[in-house]
């Protein structure tokens, strides 16, 4: 897939600093190419939901914002995209010391985008698919 | 809706006081009736996304758990429920002092509960829909 | 709501009339207010998936079409509507001899529609809500 | 994937064989191997929802069927599989002579099973992916 900007690493590095939300909950940018973001979060007590089941919303967040990473990759400097629709199934129990967000573009539309996130627990070092997302994002100029 | 457990409300209080991360971004329990609960969220800098707009993992994570917290309100003392399902349209910019979260469980089965969560964002007093969902949550027995 | 096309109601008929595949699967029109729509279906043995439960695709059909109606319902005359997005939940087994779906919108956006659909089942005389549906539509310039 | 059924290919082929809508759409088994299912449609005018596009329902009552069809290689004998959850992104105009899917399990539980899958269409032999869907089955032992 082509970027529009040729600084769209520098664009998504701004979609993650500029959304405090996910900045206070701990997600780190891992890593950008065109159309493919990865992030992580280092697991603390905070996230999690009971017993040591790292709450929903914390997979949904990061499925979110890494997906709308990934929408941002591709898209022109004087555009955004926001959330428009978020689905996601919970495949297992989400337990270990460390998440790992992968996303991909699956339709770069000129109005419209769709990105899946896989999110994956590392526990003990070994990585397991915990949950899946597909994040629909409109594409918005952005206004001055 | 008839509650298996006759102190569902402590059930439901539970369910919240138990989930470190809803604690942590700042979501309180304002009413719980069997098959319903309300919950709400002042709204802090630290919750948004960019300008001034609420971030969806603020607004996806309260639909879940309020969600959770609905399905748990008609669950015996011995169970619990565990989200594996979850859709959310994001209807317009959610902007406001305050995001309030009702739910009500559309099924309740034997194994699984399915429960819709309106989202609804207050600036200056008024009240708008910004976001709903559908959550689809697994009937499970606690283990001891 | 305020219909954009005074002539809605057969601008709905038009949605309906001109989907081969919904004629020929047989729903019919029952109803159409500004962002409302019911339809229905006599059950036949064609419709079925095993035993007496009806098909989850003669479902999904329904709640795709009659929302897309209801979105119809609200759009100009040189536009036209299209589903990007779809997700239900079957809340119990479809057993009976009529379906009936009703849509309603529940935003109603310059680009971007979102309707919900609940389809019931009649066995006996009796309506049981048997699936809930919310369908995503593009609202598109009819091309000439 | 290990199938719990040696027979599971005609464990599948009856799936398919019982369905009374799947066969009167025209609906064709491919392929199947444990977890995975492909199936095919030839496209008649009946299918079409307006102009030379394929109807949402058509793709849908596929993604649904094949889903279960691959969830259902994997299940015991004496179970069966039933959709209780479902969504769908279309991502372009689905347009062409044949519908293709394919079907892959994500997760294959106890309880619940969550499979993909992808629809295709081939114009003048160009295959696309138009739509993506992920459906949730519950797994329920099949009465006498």
């Amino acid at each position: 897939m082509e970027p529009r900007n040729p600084d769209y690493v520098r664009q998504v590095e701004d979609i993650f600093r500029k959304a405090a939300f996910v900045t206070d909950v701990g997600y780190e940018l891992v890593r950008v190419t065109p159309g493919q973001v990865e992030t992580r979060l280092t697991v603390r007590p905070r996230h999690l939901q009971q017993d040591d089941v790292i709450h929903m919303g914390v997979q949904a967040t990061m499925a979110d914002h890494t997906g709308g990473s990934a929408a941002g990759s591709l898209i022109a400097a004087d555009q955004l995209v926001l959330t428009t629709g978020f689905t996601m199934n919970l495949l297992q129990a989400a337990v270990g010391e460390e998440l790992r967000c992968r996303a991909r573009v699956l339709r770069a539309g000129r109005t419209l985008s769709v990105v899946e996130s896989e999110v994956y627990a590392v526990a003990r070092g070994e990585e397991k698919l915990v949950s899946k997302a597909t994040v629909t994002l409109a594409v918005l100029a952005r206004k001055r």
